[in-house]
């Protein structure tokens, strides 16, 4: 639909910088807010000022007058997850530190989702990686193209589940299903991801963009306090639960990134990636 | 089965009302006892003295020497859910003691499923709304003919989940595909609830009656005691947590039902109705 | 793939019996540790000798070099479950003491799967029955050929479901899908498994052991920490409760064991099966 289009160029009124240069955009229209991961030439990989820039769209989004918030990727990629730069622009000598504060970074990221007080909806435009996948496990819907994949290569990077997905993932697919993607590094299509119940529904590419933006703006009209005390109810069932998983994710993965395992998998991976 | 067409239209023998009259009809044979919604013209809408009658029919069942329980509907629908005359028959003067004594009595009504000792199993002949099928979390099997649909329009009515699901669909099918039924009222076919965990088998309609008796008196006749314990075995891994969520939905609905939001909600779709 | 094949008629090195000829045959190469029942011409059926080989066997696996430990089945079974005749061979005035002991022995055995700290995997070549297929709950991949099936007939033996599938079947499958297997006893193929989330992947029998063996080698390659701290990490969410669930389970089995329910339920078993 064009208003859709249009706000996807439009800067957000508060954004000071030069009007489509922001790596994350957000607008707000017809009750629904939308985060928009803009980064197309690097796969929409998240940087670190990115995840401060999403905590603070989460926070403001919070209160605004939206019904929804809403997830997407500008261009080919949703997102291919944290992007790898943010371990590899790191002096030697100030390695913990680096780990420490990228763990504090990453549980104030999560809890932001899980704190999230209104429906919290995926729209999938493409291939998922990583951080933006293991999240999927605390939105309230996830709608995906079929040109959508869902990876979470963490054992090949030296690393470990975060997103609270050791523990959603579980629960939404069964161990044996969730294992196979958090230990083993298996990818989806979007097809198995809907059908292990990670996706609510895929749509064809031709006509993803329409069909989603149409429903979830009949959804938004419904009643705004009614969304809002339902998705509560159904996360107060949990939320001390998911604040405990984030907490112990993050201090595993801190150590996991001091260990000599994960530095020589990075190593190996930035040296492939550059002789490509 | 004969026998079991003829028990439809049979009064329990307790009962003292007009043979065939009774909203709910309680029978029991071949090891099965049957509760049936029996308010056909009114599409098994349920009134607040049939929550009653079944709250005393579960009670009843619990001790018969019966080995399972089952639920089902006479006529077209399974049942359409909550009676909504219960909210548009109350004084103004009085709204807040009627919500009052609504929230008891919806709280009483669901512990009694989440207490029932024996196997419980659904017989869906139809079309499901609302209460009627966020219970069905609380089921150890759900038999869908392919006509039965399953919808939970809470929002679309100012309200909020009950019956539990704000825990047990989430459990079930994820929450990508709880949200969407719970919080934005998304109406599924029998297979797609079935493809969800929510039904255990959908069937044909032109066999579902036959294909589903033969199978449950085939089940009834298993030992008794194990049917029994293996139930309460499963049960007991979250019964405290159901109550609590029960106690919980009770009172986040109360305050729904107070709600400006609501009542609006209400207001509107009877006047939608009665022009129908 | 040969090296597979040949180690399956290979005794372990520290196995003192002669060669092919143990219940439980344990290997290790190429990462993986590979616990194989080998009772084909009693369908795999386990012993109270073999319950202990294999607590044994995933202590040893524990703090080997492997990645992965994997248990399959040599013949046409992966494994028919507990040997019946482990409650037949019991002198009458001692039932009591064998129930005991077999409770605390079941206890033992269940609980060295859900403290075992490596990805466990099951390839299943054939049928699984009973505890075997409640066990699975507890594994972090699942790979079945297509003419595998999976089935805990408890109800019939008068017994109840062990290997904390009264609260892992729920979850993972639902309560409506769960109750079917593990109360009524309905037999799942390989599909139904895998579309219930039982089991992760299911393969044409012709292609099935080549399939998974390579599948395996190359997930077995994998940072080996990683794959640890990640299943360890996963499985903390929970090994408080499966610990509880496994010693309820055990206590209401024991219970079952000594009823008479149970004692004339082993018995038609039994003189059905000698009629053959």
């Amino acid at each position: 639909p064009s208003s859709e289009s249009s706000s996807q160029v439009k800067p957000a009124a508060a954004n000071e910088k030069q009007p489509g240069s922001e790596n994350i955009i957000v607008t707000s229209q017809d009750g629904i807010t939308k985060i928009m991961f803009n980064r197309p030439s690097k796969k929409n990989a998240i940087t670190t000022s990115m995840y401060k820039e999403i905590i603070h769209a989460l926070k403001a989004a919070s209160t605004d007058n939206s019904a929804i918030t809403v997830f997407t990727g500008n261009g080919d990629y949703y997102s291919s997850g944290n992007d790898l730069t943010n371990f590899t622009d790191v002096s030697p000598n100030s390695i913990e530190e680096t780990a420490k504060n990228a763990s504090i970074l990453l549980r104030e990221f999560v809890d932001a989702f899980i704190d999230f007080p209104k429906p919290l909806v995926a729209v999938i435009n493409g291939p998922a990686v990583g951080i933006v996948v293991t999240l999927l496990g605390l939105f309230d819907a996830v709608y995906a193209s079929d040109k959508a994949t869902f990876h979470t290569p963490f054992s090949e990077l030296g690393q470990s589940p975060e997103g609270c997905a050791s523990y959603t993932f579980p629960k939404i697919m069964g161990p044996a299903k969730a294992a196979e993607m958090l230990i083993f590094g298996k990818k989806l299509t979007a097809g198995e991801a809907c059908a292990q119940g990670l996706v609510t529904e895929v749509f064809p590419e031709s006509t993803f963009q329409k069909e989603v933006w149409t429903r979830l703006k009949t959804y938004a009209k419904l009643p705004t306090n009614s969304l809002r005390i339902s998705k509560e109810l159904i996360r107060s069932n949990e939320k001390e639960k998911l604040h405990a998983v984030n907490a112990e994710e993050c201090t595993v993965l801190q150590g996991r990134w001091l260990s000599e395992e994960c530095m020589n998998a990075l190593m190996n991976f930035m040296s492939r990636k550059s002789k490509l």
